[in-house]
């Protein structure tokens, strides 16, 4: 079959490799119909991260299962369903508690699972899924060709953006700040104003994104940054900060910002990837109050909340995609997106 | 009027100094009954923090109301009162917050306040009260010299303890782990008992610490630290770690700690001052979904709701002072905290 493989960085290739084969009875094969390039795939696209051998890249899909080992009970052939960005049993005491993410015999696309088989990346035609009853959700069909971006978003950056607005502990009548105006920060926005803030501010400085962003709930657009940035939300909360601040970055940069931006007593939720291990400044926290709560997003679990509003057209998610293209084009994704002319690329190989 | 002054590491006087008087219209005299010595009040002290010039020390006391300015309406002479460890009008955004100790017309003891008059300490006879309706909180008489104890916590330390459980998030049956046997970690145990945790874990390696901890609500007692410690948590909490961990020192060492204990998707509340502004390690963090809540404790605000509970005997914290001197004896409050032959020093004047 044919799947991307990053071999350096700015170097993506969509290459012939093995199709994948059920091998543990809790597996399932998937055709994929639809998979995107991450901000966290720019890293090592960028250098930022190293590349020390070629290797599959991608995780992000929606497809159809084709096969299903002796042990799956909940996905059958033929389904539609939604894969998270990791492999999750969804029952042990971490899944249990909320965090997915941490789930005890989890894993990651890309890699050796722990029963000795092969995760495939997303980026490609197949994808063999570990722990398929707990990873996978199912849609119930049928599915339109229209629905696939919203659905798309359900696998990470929609359930990253509500991850970053529930750690915050966002309340109806909040006023937020959502810095970071990629494809995460834009779905956080949906996730504020879905849960009820009343003021919402994005932080943005491009024009096309500060339209979706008014779109999707935000209230105010402040496309100052640093002391400036800070002063503005200031001005539109009071003089004091927003409640929550919603970190969607990953910078030392947009955390300071997110930090300032927040008022006593508020709390920043950050789902940003760490890049680089910015450290955060406990003394300057601790004098206001200021808390910070998030983390890898356990978007598995706010699948079955988020599901309905975005079938039924509530939320639109899917309006991120600003470009789609068909899988063969995953090096121009990643070009397209490294050089910010397109905000979330889709890859479609097609229902 | 006599009044604790420190002029140096190490070199605490109980001198004569300037009795204070009205200034304002919104400030009141109260007469010191009891006060005591804070575990922060030890970092100068120990020459952890500089001394630059002589200056008052102190910031906990309870006391009764001499005379109040034309302004005052919400305490009267002679009542009895409860002074947080910093002054605030209680009316502010951030104090209608929550957050009295960012109030917008806040300051601290042994400080010049924002009229330009002069905060006592505290450790003295008499203490000048700016914005006395806001900071200062009327106990309904009579008040038994038995209950001294008790409500003197409320200045501080059983707020702080509180403090670092609500800011936790502690919630009924959480398993929650507590760093620090000092009197606020011993008043955390307390809170996160008051509010429903049914395994509390006291990190403590002290046996009089350790049997008060029980006393307090404890169900387990860690007396390992480092890996050790972590582990002997995670023993207890189903392989996983504590729903919440309430850091109560201060230092890298114990937040690190704290941070390590803590279950994936669980919160650190912290109440510890940052001494020497460790950094928190946030890619960790954000890899385990583990967050960080707290700050300095906006102890005015949660007078209202201990106070019953104290006055009932529900709650004990005033078992945390081992040691009781008068107010010329300071000096040695200071040097049995600071050698730990005391957890906490009460310094009595008398009703």
């Amino acid at each position: 079959m044919r799947a991307t493989v990053i071999h350096a960085p700015r170097d993506i290739r969509v290459e012939d490799v093995p199709t994948p084969h059920l091998s543990s009875g809790r597996d399932a094969i998937v055709r994929v119909v639809a998979a995107c390039v991450c901000g966290s795939d720019l890293w090592p696209y960028r250098g930022v991260t190293p590349t020390e051998s070629a290797h599959r890249i991608g995780h992000e899909f929606v497809g159809v299962v084709e096969s299903i080992g002796d042990d799956v009970a909940l996905v059958s052939p033929g389904d539609f369903v939604i894969a998270p960005f990791y492999v999750c049993d969804n029952t042990c005491a971490n899944c249990r508690n909320g965090v997915s993410t941490s789930c005890l015999n989890g894993g990651w696309w890309g890699s050796e699972d722990r029963e000795g088989g092969f995760a495939d990346g997303g980026q490609g035609e197949f994808v063999r899924v570990p722990l398929a009853d707990g990873t996978l959700t199912v849609v119930e069909g049928p599915v339109a060709d229209s629905e696939i971006p919203g659905l798309l978003t359900l696998s990470d950056v929609m359930g990253t953006g509500h991850h970053a607005a529930v750690s915050a502990g966002v309340q109806p009548g909040d006023a937020v700040a959502v810095v970071g105006d990629g494809a995460v920060g834009l779905c956080a926005i949906i996730a504020a104003h879905r849960l009820g803030a009343t003021t919402i501010i994005a932080m943005s400085r491009h024009p096309e994104r500060q339209a979706l962003a008014r779109e999707f709930g935000a209230t105010h657009v402040v496309s100052e940054r640093g002391d400036e940035g800070v002063e503005r939300v200031r001005e539109l909360t009071g003089g004091i900060g927003a409640d929550r601040v919603l970190e969607c970055v990953g910078t030392k940069e947009s955390m300071d910002q997110a930090l300032r931006s927040t008022r006593p007593g508020g709390m920043v939720g950050y789902v940003g990837v760490p890049n680089g291990g910015p450290e955060l400044p406990v003394q300057a926290m601790f004098g206001r109050n200021v808390g910070v709560n998030g983390g890898v997003a356990p978007v598995r679990g706010y699948i079955a909340e988020l599901l309905p509003d975005v079938r039924s057209g509530k939320i639109m998610p899917g309006k991120v995609f600003d470009l789609v293209l068909p899988l063969e084009e995953a090096p121009e994704a990643y070009a397209a997106m490294d050089e910010r002319r397109a905000t979330k690329v889709m890859l479609k190989l097609g229902l």
